[in-house]
């Protein structure tokens, strides 16, 4: 069966996150599981690079599906699109991939990025798309803090109670705090890079971080949050509205024009 | 009695523009002098800088109203903010201004920003947000284009039938075509700065570029729409929610820190 890559972008506010529910709200999964289904009669089950939460976005969520007909990739797009109305979900790319080729297993990075607005005004067009903070942050503060988390450690601390990866070690590649204004305030946007992410730790680590900026914990509190590897020493986890799966990274990338 | 200037955001999306209508949908007017009635009751009538279309955002909207207290400003602001919940209006600042500050008459200059985005796949996030245009367009065509409505000129051709204005005559002080790139194609911000706009001036300027960055129309072809002084010369008038009110401009900024 011919295999596709799909790299989706999605508002995850009306959604129960990624991944399929038994029952109760909609996931994003189902959404373009049943749009595959208006194409190709029969069961579709896909795979996503990231499981990303309820009320989590993706501008480069990454899926793979196996389909029985050869469809030129333009048209596969098109149809998935429309079938996809009116969700807000919408298929960016579409490429044959080997059948090798898993949005999952083949992945070798995730970016993301948490948004959070810096103001004392409530959101108008950012409800449910950035972090609102009413306070002032240190930039500089959460800077040096976050400068601790480079590279391989043991994030016990920044993982849900919840979290099924194998083991707690992770490493993390990047974080990289962008500060730019915004009409009140400003804007931090913290860009996360690693192989994969531990369950709520890109949340966990950001609400930390805030913590820093707010000048309730000094710089180096995050690194004996990070040493205690004890869920307990994390800061508050900050709301979902704020976080994207902006890419995924493999050994070829199949989106390369 | 002490006056105080506003600055507003507002997602355009749910309102019938900014002024007050006899009847039919909420007008951000009304959203913001009904809030200052919860604060001191009695009829509240408010002037802004730019009356803005139905499905038109702001970012830096300002407004002038007079209250009989005198108000701390951080106060005001929040008060305002409380009440004005749960629409998507939100005061961004309150300043104290002397009595022969209009928020409209003073006003010497407006901003507006119209954000396109160019890719197949439709909208998510974004839906009313910006224009979806499904086709390349040529922005080095578009910029020549726009280069022949700097300066004062007769904008009878970029003129929505219903304009009040006394005089069809211009001075356009800026159109900037900003490039960016973003999920699944390119975004481009259309940046226009003058003194003051026709009725639907800014959308008749942006829907005629884009029939010259999609190649239907020449570049040379603005400059002669322009000299035709004739509304049937106007290219589509393209749709609102991609609109941004940016800002406003007085002799001395009363927001100036």
């Amino acid at each position: 069966m011919p295999r596709y890559a799909l790299m989706i972008e999605y508002d995850g506010t009306p959604f129960s996150g990624w991944q399929r529910q038994a029952e109760g709200r909609a996931s994003v999964q189902a959404a373009v599981e049943t749009a595959l289904e208006r194409l190709e009669p029969g069961l579709h089950r896909i795979a996503a690079a990231g499981r990303t939460d309820a009320g989590v976005h993706a501008t480069g969520q990454v899926a793979t599906c196996d389909l029985a007909r050869d469809w030129e990739p333009t048209r596969l797009m098109g149809a998935l699109n429309h079938h996809l109305r009116p969700s807000p979900v919408a298929v960016l790319a579409v490429v044959p991939v080997a059948e090798t080729f898993h949005a999952r297993f083949s992945a070798i990075e995730r970016r993301y990025t948490f948004r959070l607005v810096q103001r004392r005004a409530p959101l108008t067009h950012e409800r449910n798309r950035v972090w609102l903070v009413g306070h002032r942050l240190d930039i500089a503060a959460m800077r040096e803090a976050a400068a601790f988390l480079i590279g391989p450690h043991d994030f016990t601390t920044f993982r849900s109670s919840i979290c099924q990866a194998a083991s707690p070690v992770k490493t993390l590649d990047e974080i990289r705090i962008e500060e730019m204004p915004c009409p009140g305030g400003v804007e931090c946007r913290f860009h996360l890079r690693a192989r994969s992410f531990l369950h709520n730790q890109v949340r966990s680590i950001v609400g930390t971080l805030e913590r820093v900026g707010a000048g309730s914990w000094a710089p180096e509190a995050m690194k004996a949050a990070l040493e205690a590897c004890d869920r307990a020493a994390c800061g508050p986890v900050c709301p979902p509205g704020g976080l994207y799966l902006t890419g995924v990274g493999y050994p070829a990338d199949p989106f390369a024009a």
